[in-house]
């Protein structure tokens, strides 16, 4: 039978990834021939046993126990504190922070690799180094030389971590409505008074601190979003030893009761002249967050990829394992993933994921290579689409994971369920995919005149023509469907540029000008893998299984790009 | 602010489908002029007070609390049994029921505005009553004089609830591995033991007694399907004057934890030598549950309409109150709800729900005819497409529900997750989205060798040719959207025709097939609306939201059949 918290970090899949869809050179050029693609497989296996070990097995009884507050302190089931410690202990904290925060900065084509793991394995746990990691970007890119050693020093080693504080009530999207005041103390030190809302790891009792990053109002200041700071207020004050001290005005108000997630205590804080520290220039405080904001994005898109890989683990675990009934044309006592529908929605589940995490190596690539190559541009093209498109389509496949466990997969105990229940949020937190859309056609595409769009295009047109040399049905056949697929993209790409006098209709079609574009980089990502497997004439078992899958996508999912190309060009329905 | 608890029946909507859309005859002709379209909204009219003063509120309540197991009975929240008091006080379950059983026997098409409303208001608590509808059904079809009056009498008069026990662990959606054993007594009467689970309102408080149906293998009966038999199996036997008296041997072993529907218990029972009685033909057993199959899994398609309706009545309210930034060229102070995407959210949610409540009405419609105008066949073609379509997209309307709502909709006491969580079972129970496309695609598209099909898009085709007629450039363009559709719609059903000696082909795209067919009616639904308002001069506000919703739902879903086409045409990937 089916045990719930198994977990196999898919490193078999990143193998190729670095060694052949890729080339055989992405690791070394993304890193300087620091680091081979041997040496970033080596950092995943590790990665996915402790994730498999101490990770997965804490998974169900966050979302079962869940994070609760106490006497105002948040408290995490039993042994999230030893996993986080362990966390810490294995060096994987300092691992991923960049270098001049004092981390290892390994390259972001193996943290991306990462990303996935630790979300696949624990949601609600990877959040915590999630939101640590953002705050250790932004505190690293503005924070003066004290700031840095008295608290992003602690955050580094991982004793210590980070949460951004944004959201208030009113203020949401919109974070120009910002309410929360710092007023200027005699000391240097501002006093914080606000609430806080959706505060992700806001208060829990697995490190000894936390650092909150809070945007506040300065006396003053500017309205909108050009008069908003940016304050390190700490949980706990900080002695001259720095070591935690005395308990700052900072409360916890109360832990939102969410679908899912439940591990990862989301606060209501309230500030009551909490001390805090201004971090970065005065009214600079949204440039400060956005410095964090590809990191971050990007990260939800692996999260996607996480949580839909273990979704598919159980479906397929559980339809290798469930006999119901006669299979047609396979024999007796053959389980249910067999049968044709079954069959169908794993290959639905595995072909996306293949393409999600393909693409977030693709991104790593990209910004490893950002100075080196003039990459920049192009990976950040690519972050809402890998956001938006990632966390959208994790809903179906959670659900599609649901369908393949029939009337059991309603059932909680099952534990496919949490998978769909949590997957929930990754639409809407770190930028709704409209946000991510209003992003890609606002600043990626209709600020450049499509120029990076095309040269995306052109890209994939070489891989069409890299397919067309393939003697391969399957290379054939996806070479068809992606020339198809970019006329289609291009022709909605033309239309989006044509809505830049009519924004309205731009906006409007917006999430489904990037679902559009998302279908297409899939299958691109497959039509890589094509190219790298199918010249071959002794094709693995592995290498076959690539080839169903490039095929399925071709004709299940990128099909989708020629109707939303029919949707985006149509506009606003008005 | 949003009062979660409302909920508005639309009334409206159906008043336009009974007297407009599909002409003004429908509920006449149906019904052999026993009603008027005029009496029909007056029922639905009272039916939605109803459900909006005494269903709705109970709604959140169910979900929060839930049936709970309380020394082998289980209870339902405070209220539950008070309403249910006042849905057989109010009349409404003798309405419903056939007249051969006793009951009012409503046209369908009228009942299937009731389902969607019982549904929208309480999914929960409106599943009691469909199960014993099924029961009644299934009675009325096969059981003995003596059976009718014991035990179907009071069903019909509301007084006892009806369950229907099929699943047991190994067999779900395969009935023939069912190992319930039925044993002659010699009292003529049988002796009923072994385990089912999955029962919906398998116990409850809310009545005074409980008949379960009960799928059972006899002695010696023939192995598979064809040797299981029905049984009557009271959870109260009946004294002689009618009245429940001791306890049978059937006890609830437990409740199932889900993920929704909390207020509708589904319990596990243990039968340890209950009395049974046959219903019907020994190892007929199974012909008597098909009976009510159509109603059941056309009720689904009710049930999807309903929850998806109450998602977006949230959804709208919310966005309609909820102020977040500009709006991009309205007027300050314009809420969310004009912001492009969130309004294309709305308009997705409502164009669909529009579709959906269409199809109920002609699906309605045709089995009120069946007799009279030789429907049936077109009814149950509709029927699998209905269910399966409807329930798979009501997981992306009560989703899109949560996505209007932000941050917000993932929070439990919004109270829009809940239509999510309770969505999610629509698609697997009544038989999963793969056994309907395969009745579909086996039953009803291969074995007639495509005529009903083919009937179907003539009708659709005519109505296409009603559009050209009509002077309205939403006419015209629905016209060529929908022409495009039907086309490709053909053309895939040629590809499921051509299937018919590879049969893995086939069933591997029957899902895909019957969602191309459910995109593809919802289109025609709209077409109809539009004949029927664009070529009036002075149309009304509801009208314009009419063309608007019949524009957007070709751009948006009727876009879907090309895609999904080409997913047909290419078979099992292998």
């Amino acid at each position: 039978m089916v045990d719930a918290s198994t977990y196999t970090a898919p490193v078999e899949d990143y193998a190729f990834l670095y060694r052949e869809a890729f080339g055989a050179d992405i690791v070394a050029r993304a890193t300087a021939d620091a680091m081979t693609a041997d040496d970033a497989i080596d950092v995943l296996t590790a990665a996915g046993e402790f994730a498999g070990e101490v990770l997965a097995p804490l998974d169900q009884v966050g979302d079962r126990v869940g994070a609760t507050l106490v006497d105002g302190q948040a408290r995490l089931p039993e042994g999230f504190a030893e996993a986080y410690a362990a966390l810490v202990e294995g060096g994987w904290i300092t691992a991923e922070a960049p270098e001049s925060a004092g981390g290892d900065g390994l390259p972001t084509l193996v943290q991306n690799g990462l990303g996935e793991i630790w979300n696949a394995s624990n949601m609600a746990f990877a959040l915590c180094w999630m939101l640590t990691a953002g705050a250790i970007h932004a505190l690293d890119a503005v924070a003066s030389p004290e700031i840095r050693r008295i608290y992003l020093a602690p955050m580094v080693e991982g004793r210590w971590t980070g949460t951004m504080n944004l959201t208030e009530p009113q203020a949401g999207t919109d974070l120009g409505a910002i309410r929360t005041t710092a007023t200027p103390n005699e000391d240097g030190t501002w006093s914080i008074s606000g609430q806080k809302i959706f505060i992700t790891w806001g208060d829990h009792d697995v490190a000894e601190n936390i650092v909150h990053l809070v945007l506040a109002r300065t006396p003053g200041a500017p309205d909108g979003a050009k008069g908003i700071s940016l304050f390190v207020v700490p949980k706990f004050l900080v002695n001259p030893d720095g070591t935690p001290g005395e308990r700052n005005g900072v409360q916890t108000v109360s832990l939102e009761h969410k679908i899912g997630i439940h591990g990862s205590p989301t606060a209501v804080l309230a500030y009551e002249g909490a001390t805090g520290y201004l971090a970065g220039d005065l009214h600079g405080g949204l440039a400060g967050m956005f410095v964090m904001m590809n990191s971050a994005r990007a990260g939800m898109g692996l999260q996607a990829t996480g949580v839909s890989d273990r979704a598919l683990q159980r479906a397929a675990a559980y339809a290798a394992d469930r006999l119901q009934g006669p299979v047609l044309d396979r024999p007796a006592g053959a389980p249910i993933a067999e049968h044709p529908d079954v069959r169908r929605l794993l290959l639905s589940m595995s072909s996306e994921i293949f393409a999600m995490r393909a693409m977030g190596v693709r991104l790593g690539d990209l910004f490893d290579r950002a100075e080196s190559d003039g990459t920049l541009a192009m990976a950040e093209f690519f972050v809402p689409i890998f956001k938006g498109w990632s966390t959208e389509e994790a809903l179906r496949i959670t659900s599609e994971g649901i369908q393949v466990h029939g009337g059991m997969g309603f059932i909680e105990e099952t534990g496919i369920a949490q998978h769909y229940r949590d997957a929930r949020i990754m639409p809407i937190y770190e930028g709704t995919t409209a946000i991510q859309s209003n992003d890609l056609v606002g600043r990626k595409v209709i600020r450049d005149g499509g120029a990076t769009a095309s040269a995306l295009f052109d890209e994939i047109t070489a891989t069409v023509a890299a397919l067309r040399a393939v003697d391969h049905a399957v290379a054939t056949r996806t070479a068809d469907r992606l020339e198809r697929a970019v006329a289609a993209a291009r022709r909605a790409t033309d239309a989006v540029l044509g809505f830049a006098s009519s924004p309205r209709d731009a906006y409007a079609v917006s999430v489904p000008y990037l679902m559009l574009l998302g279908f297409l980089v899939g299958g691109w990502m497959h039509a890589l893998a094509v190219v790298a497997v199918a010249g071959h004439a002794d094709a693995a078992p592995a290498d076959a299984r690539r080839l169903i899958e490039a095929d399925f996508y071709g004709v299940h999912h990128l099909s989708r790009v020629a109707s939303l190309a029919e949707t985006v060009e149509a506009g606003e329905i008005a």
